[in-house]
């Protein structure tokens, strides 16, 4: 009779989860072990809990369809639920598996003991422990079920050592049907229904002539969301942006063009100016990133980012259907109109001064077919989404959770879930240090990542914001908590100690150079841009 | 008048916090701000948060006063929890400094928001919120006292930037007599009672002549709580142990030797064989780390590491004073007798191979007076508690909480408790993955840590584990899964990156010259220890 841990791997096999991002503990050995008796699930290795989890997230916003995680207790859980934050936050499905002791060693307060359940729901959708063998299959089923939702969610697993070492008797058999059952027929479907109602309502909006805007978030980012749009954009006159931080944005030359939101206050007031409808089509009604006293001291009295004026209307929340609600949306103007699509159009290869500019526009200039681009490239990113917007096709991945950290690992997983397209992983310096470890594993597995890291040797976002506090510009004990250097960082030597090939590059040349290098070669490359920082 | 962050900064330094190991974000914009303007705090910037945390652990064990950290919202905090899990523990005092936005932010639901709460109540034995900037000097100083303890605990503050920037009125001033009534009167007194009675039934005990230990744990690991249990051991044949992962331990020639009840099961069970009383002088019921199933697929029957007929008495828990504890049960048996001290005894330098072994000899041979150990070392560690056990007077810091990764951060903070102490940090390969970039902030605050990485090229610990489950020695996928090779991973090239000079060793001639170098020199430096993995 196959034992808990059998049940398991195959329970998550058989309903597609194929791909296990583990970093193990004593309380996994089990599982472990049955990774040679299930060669259908592939373990990833990680050295860190939030490359595991952070590449889940990528996994699946590109596999649309979950991973799962294998984590050691409490502890190794809390050192992956930042990147769990970013996946709830994306509408990530993921198949959080925390490996446990047994219940009856809970009592003895041993060293690693610590509140597992409350850790897990801080960033679950939906949290499960098993207690006996007999009841694993099932569970597992349904947490599969729970992370698909919709909306995606983070549904964590606890398994205690005790139900994984256990073999199930006959009765409770392996579980196969018990899965197919809940699948199909689970607690949440995996499709959403179509609001018909708020359909009507919207339809009744654009049809005023009033200036909107339909904000796209969720599936409504990826292509059939954005055609529909389009099509109601064409055939009302009303914009398309999307929110500040799309979970996966499809975008380049063919696709229809969508602006994000900008994330701050001024910013997003300016793009919403004089709009008096704003349709939230798989969005939530945006909000500041802070809530901060402005440079006079005085506290920002708003932090949603919509405009004294400016109505908000929901078209589809996360459990609905989004995409078809945009398709009913569409089809109740007729007759169709051309949509507009972005032409295609690159940048020049730069030349001279290596900055964030002239990186963005080699980066437009190279910018392969299919490429899934991995943006947590923070202030060193402004110029990117204009030098890229008429590169061919390609996926966006944006930090959705602002939890820093995650571009690295999001990038593992995207590689793995799309061994056939590039993957461009945009790293600002301080972002790539939280989880440089995920660079080891891009090596282990060959992993066609060209990572780029912004090396401006600063926390350059918290400086800006330092500023806007309106603290002494000559303090220098809090300009240097915010400096990389002293000593400076060096990624190159870094990536190749990590198993990463890596050079540098220190002008718009030798980075175009190296650009084009690393994407054309198999497995991962790391170039360090040496960049000015902002408001240099 | 002062600000928020100027009256919390203020209000640490008065507490006696004089350390602040950050990384900060745009939350403690402010706090940032403001250690220009109380520049008795010293800021330490950390590239992630669990060296923060774990630095805080480290700098307390050493110092006997809390650090505070300064970590940013709840994906900051929830990067810092494994080390402070070990801190809890370890009955450490930290001030754990959490940066929030402000309340009416939250209904926003913006990307970073989550629970700081329910994350930090995980680990904390205090918890507080500010809301209004006068209510904050009460806070720092309740926050603080709860910290000291005793017990020592994490004690975290969230401070929402709104109160962060807020300028205090008159009223309520900045709080500094409020601080220092709080810390003398506080809600906890900074000195636990002398449980007599506790005392009393132990002398009993002890006057039966059966056969008892003393477990020690907390500061009976220190040298006064030592010298007063070893004066009760030569007077009533009472064998001193101490609990398995003591927060420090003060050990070397001159001092009584302690030995470590070890933390599996068998091994105990035959420290204890026919053991009568176990007496816990401020050591906890000490529990195996794991409950699990034996190779022959049995659950163990018990966690707990007391064998049958063995009785457990408790002289001194963790908010008592265990010192004066052990000083009256001393007292309670006259005449004193000579106490025995360890002889002054090391290994000669090793030749030949290079194993766990010899490397522990060339430490054993070298380890300076007054050295502190951070001892992460895992499987290949063996060897260190007998070679090093009659070197000159040392502090011996282990993993209490056994969540890994703890070791590196843990030596930046000893080693700014003690600048004027040479800290050892022996760490396994994959325990230095999780927070490699301590290295960083050791380069950058020139600590003089010398770093001995057993690089064993494998998860060695987990190998043993997984054997015991009566997994497949053949299975590839289990095995590769508790690898470190493939790539191998290259620490001198890693911690040259960061800034610290590193070499490898291959020979024990190597390594003992290597290890007699680093010790010499100030700052840190890294030494790579070649060694076979454990069972090899």
């Amino acid at each position: 009779m196959p034992n808990g841990a059998q049940i398991l791997i195959e329970g998550l096999v058989d309903a597609g989860v194929e791909v296990c991002f583990a970093h193990p503990g004593t309380s996994a050995a089990h599982i472990v072990a049955a990774l040679d008796d299930v060669p259908r699930m592939r373990p990833v290795l990680c050295l860190v809990e939030g490359v595991a989890t952070g590449a889940a997230d990528g996994y699946a916003r590109i596999a649309e369809k979950p991973a799962c995680t294998l984590l050691h207790r409490g502890a190794g859980l809390a050192n992956g639920l930042a990147h769990l934050h970013n996946a709830r936050r994306a509408g990530t499905p993921v198949v959080n598996i925390v490996g446990d002791h047994a219940p009856r060693h809970h009592r003895l307060d041993a060293p690693l003991e610590s509140d597992i359940t409350s850790l897990a729901r801080t960033v679950s959708g939906w949290t499960r422990r098993t207690y006996q063998v007999t009841e694993l299959a099932g569970d597992v089923a349904e947490t599969v079920a729970a992370a698909y939702g919709p909306p995606g969610a983070v549904a964590t697993l606890v398994v205690p050592a005790d139900v994984s070492s256990s073999e199930a008797d006959k009765s409770s058999g392996t579980g196969r049907g018990e899965v197919a059952e809940i699948l199909q027929k689970g607690p949440r479907s995996r499709t959403g229904a179509v609001p018909s109602a708020a359909v009507a309502a919207a339809a009744e909006v654009l049809r005023s002539g009033e200036p909107a805007v339909l904000l796209l978030g969720g599936a409504a980012t990826h292509g059939p969301g954005l055609h529909a749009a389009a099509r109601v954009a064409a055939a009302t006159g009303a914009r398309l942006l999307c929110e500040p931080f799309p979970a996966r944005l499809e975008r380049g030359a063919g696709l229809p063009p969508v602006e994000r939101l900008a994330c701050g206050t001024a910013d997003a007031f300016a793009q919403l100016a004089d709009v008096r409808h704003l349709l939230l089509a798989g969005a939530t009604t945006p909000a500041a990133v802070a809530a901060y006293p402005d440079q006079h001291g005085r506290q920002v009295p708003v932090g949603r980012l919509i405009p004294d004026g400016c109505e908000v209307w929901s078209l589809a929340e996360g459990t609905e259907d989004v995409t078809a609600a945009l398709e009913a949306l569409a089809g109740a103007f007729d007759p169709p109109r051309p949509v507009p699509q972005k032409s295609p159009r690159r940048p020049g290869r730069p030349t001279g001064e290596l900055t964030a500019e002239s990186a963005a526009a080699a980066i437009g200039a190279l910018l392969p077919e299919g490429a899934i681009v991995v943006d947590e490239s923070n202030t060193s990113g402004l110029w990117l989404p204009d030098a890229t917007a008429g590169a061919p096709p390609h996926d966006w991945l944006t930090l959705t959770g602002g939890a820093i950290g995650q571009g690295l690992p999001a990038a593992v997983g995207a590689a793995l879930a799309a061994p056939d397209r590039p993957v461009l992983a945009l790293e600002a310096d301080g972002s790539a240090m939280h989880t440089p470890q995920a660079l080891w594993t891009m090596a282990r597995e060959e992993l066609d990542v060209t990572v780029v890291v912004f090396d401006n040797r600063s926390y350059s976002a918290l400086g800006l914001e330092l500023m806007s506090t309106g603290a002494d510009p000559d303090g220098e004990r809090a300009a240097d908590l915010l400096e990389l250097s002293r000593p400076d960082l060096d990624f190159v030597g870094l990536a190749r100690a990590l198993g990463v090939p890596a050079e540098q590059a220190t002008t718009a040349e030798e980075f175009t150079a190296l650009l084009n290098r690393a994407l054309a070669e198999p497995g991962p490359y790391l170039v360090d841009c040496d960049v000015p920082r902002a408001g240099v």
